[in-house]
């Protein structure tokens, strides 16, 4: 299975030129289009979802993660196996948390791709490296072994809103994991308690809960929490 | 076949998850995107368009169907074949209209899933049940025998605007069968008469039309229904 | 492969209806989404996007394409086969500028089909002839040679922009080709020069650039140049 985990957009011909590209060099592997509409040029936002979002899926899953405000210059292309998964993308702190959390890692420099689009190597370098690992495991001629950016200035969790969903429902950089049930979560002033689900609280209050991939959501009962707390991709949060 | 009809959003993780659920327990069997943005928490306006846009798949087709404002909360999860087709998702009005139109319907309580996330019924209890329909016609183990909510309060066809398409065009919850050609739909205080189809009126006229699933829908030729008749998805209409 | 090319949007179950279809009609055959949200109405920048975004796709490969103002009326319905691709849908110039730009052209108009839905000619008429050409490269039958609209009036690159992606680049109708690289392109009063890509020129700068499939494309590294130039879809350009 091939999953996409990029900033693209559903709009545009992008993400159907990456599965066009994927069709023909992978035929009959699934395509999963996960997320489209990360948060454009925010690699570290994108950095914390992908572990939590990346959890659960089979392995020898493939996850083509494409957040590359750098393209074009000399930001290194990279392939990781982490606990049985694969991961293709621009290496410029994407994999960072990955690689942290991960019991076992290995890496590579993806070799330049000549004629690569110098705007799109998601079609012309990663795509292909994907079609590659996903149809028989197999990582493109001149890999060279590295260490991808550890970004190690960057913490375990991250106190910040990644993601706001189509229902207003902010995603943090925090594991529930790490997070006691008992956490007041201040974000613009807001004191909030945690609940089990939004059923949970009378409608429209405010609150926090574990969500279904592990990670600290802030959120309102029939409401938008983004319009009722005024949140939006970066603002923090604090414990 | 397997058909998405939620309020989920093309945005963010949540259709992509289904569909790697999908995926891992019916692999092969081909997962149709029909409606991601129904209007958020609006069981009873998708519960009109259902039968309307379920009309036409092939026999056997599975709809997995989430509105779900409720999950969580002790709402029961519903599994129906009606005329021919599958419907899985939550008990809560959205199968009402499917019931109440369909020549024959049984349906089942699904039973509870043990570590199902409480946000997030879609990926962990309706779709594992939705692939095991698609993949050989087969309840979920621990299925009972139920009626799912009737609604009898609902009319038979509901005078508002369900849903606002990319053109500007409203969808209402009328069927154009029990709707005479020459009657007057009133929205807004703008009395429209139906034409056959767009190029059947001037350029910026507004009128009604039988769409192409059979709902009376308001549209303005080369313009916008919802702009220039200050129209969003809930407003009433009249006959 | 059957790829898909409309003004229908992601949102609604337009382009799901289209996939079911396709799906029924051509079981096994992959569909490309590669564009949905091409400007509504925009039949004229749809017909410079096409021959650029269709290069480079395989032999054979179908295309679907549906940017349909007049759907309803007497406009014809076309398939084209045009060096080794096939195109399916309204004749009313859509296909001029690949026609124009093609070594060998063949075209025909597909016949009316009874009971057609006159609003959704895509799911009722286009699609499965989509379906019969990507099955067995068979023409519907009752097809008549014909020669679609050349638009003989419409310049061979057309000088403004077509699309916005969502990033904000700003993709015009000038290939690349025509276009020396010394050439200072001007929009909205802004003078611009051409740079390779965005990670050439410094945070917050506005340039042009010759984009992965072949046309000039206005761009602002890590900014959106339809915000910093006050640009959008139809916006003029000047060499």
């Amino acid at each position: 299975m091939i999953v996409l985990f990029t900033d693209f957009g559903l709009e545009g011909p992008y993400i159907g030129q990456l599965e066009a590209v994927l069709q023909q060099q992978a035929p009959g592997i699934p395509v999963i289009n996960l997320f489209s509409d990360l948060p454009p040029f925010d690699i570290q936002g994108a950095a914390y979802l992908l572990p939590a979002y990346a959890a659960g899926f089979p392995p020898g899953t493939v996850f083509l993660c494409v957040v590359d405000p750098g393209v074009g210059s000399d930001r290194k292309g990279a392939v990781l196996q982490a606990d049985g998964h694969w991961y293709v993308g621009p290496d410029a702190g994407l994999f960072s948390l990955v690689t942290r959390r991960a019991r076992s890692v290995e890496a590579w420099w993806l070799p330049e791709v000549a004629g690569a689009a110098p705007s799109f190597h998601g079609r012309d370098v990663f795509a292909p490296a994907a079609a590659l690992l996903a149809r028989n495991s197999r990582l493109p001629g001149g890999c060279a072994s590295c260490t991808p950016d550890p970004r190690v200035d960057w913490p375990d969790d991250l106190a910040r809103v990644l993601y706001i969903d189509r229902f207003g429902n902010a995603i943090t950089g925090l594991r529930t994991a790490v997070v006691p049930e008992t956490a007041t979560l201040t974000v613009q002033g807001h004191a909030l308690q945690r609940a089990q689900t939004f059923s949970d609280v009378s409608e429209g209050a405010a609150f926090w809960y574990a969500n279904s991939n592990g990670l600290v959501e802030v959120a309102v009962n029939r409401g938008r929490a983004d319009v009722v707390l005024n949140i939006r991709a970066g603002t923090p949060v604090e414990l």
